[in-house]
């Protein structure tokens, strides 16, 4: 007897992203912002061509995102837009929560993306700076100390 | 209302794997061998020494392996002894089916420990051949086409 899981659940997602997924958050040049630079919050989960199926399947299980191509074979889901990774991405991390030490950058990302970027904190020079400050704490080995002090406000 | 995942579930298990999980088939001179060749499948799942409790945690999970240096920060969870994969690991990725191509590399490494080593054909030159033959088509692009051709004897 064998129950094998055709479809993508929650907790298979949640190792998946654990293993292949990032938080990131990029800054980029912008004459048309206020400050002259953008922030821009993006989950993705980067998968060769040849699991290009899947990563539409991921897309559906999240009912959001983009199937885009990084750099030769290799291909990624993103969800770049606030409102999913408001709505979606960041509740669903919220719900099941990641066991690698990813988690530490989920949640510099979700403070980014909360905190800052969705009270529009980052169209000002002292807002900027903090998200510039945070971002430059991902991805370190005092990864999960400085995620202890980041709390959501409100 | 939080249902966090606070312990490592057959699901998560299974989405690790397809992102970080190998299934490889060494094959190593040995000079006590009768065809002066060792071959050693292996099951590993390697991670930066700051995830090494979450390797630990999928020792416990599985119930048999080891945790091993492999270089630099990395570390490994790795299961080499054959009753452990044959009975267990093994098992276990028939039960919870790969959803990523990492599930060809599987059936070719499942074919090798059940239907090769375990039956001691690997003591003989064809069936070595057989599985050099085999593990030379593991993490190719032919990976799907090939791994049909392949059946479980017994």
């Amino acid at each position: 007897m064998c129950k094998n899981i055709k479809k993508i659940n929650n907790s298979w997602i949640c190792g998946f992203t654990d293993g292949e997924g990032c938080f990131y958050v990029g800054i980029y040049k912008n004459k048309s912002m206020s400050m002259k630079e953008q922030v821009m919050p993006e989950f993705t989960i980067t998968q060769h061509c040849r699991d290009i199926k899947l990563l539409y399947s991921i897309k559906d299980f999240f009912n959001c995102g983009k199937i885009k191509k990084n750099h030769g074979d290799i291909y990624c889901y993103s969800v770049r837009n606030l409102k999913h990774l408001y709505t979606i991405i960041i509740p669903f991390f919220e719900e099941y929560e990641l066991l690698t030490s990813k988690k530490y950058n989920f949640i510099k990302f979700r403070w980014i993306v909360k905190s800052m970027v969705e009270k529009k904190y980052h169209l000002n020079m002292e807002g900027l700076n903090k998200i510039k400050f945070v971002k430059k704490k991902m991805n370190t080995k005092v990864n999960k100390i400085e995620s202890n002090l980041l709390e959501i406000d409100g």
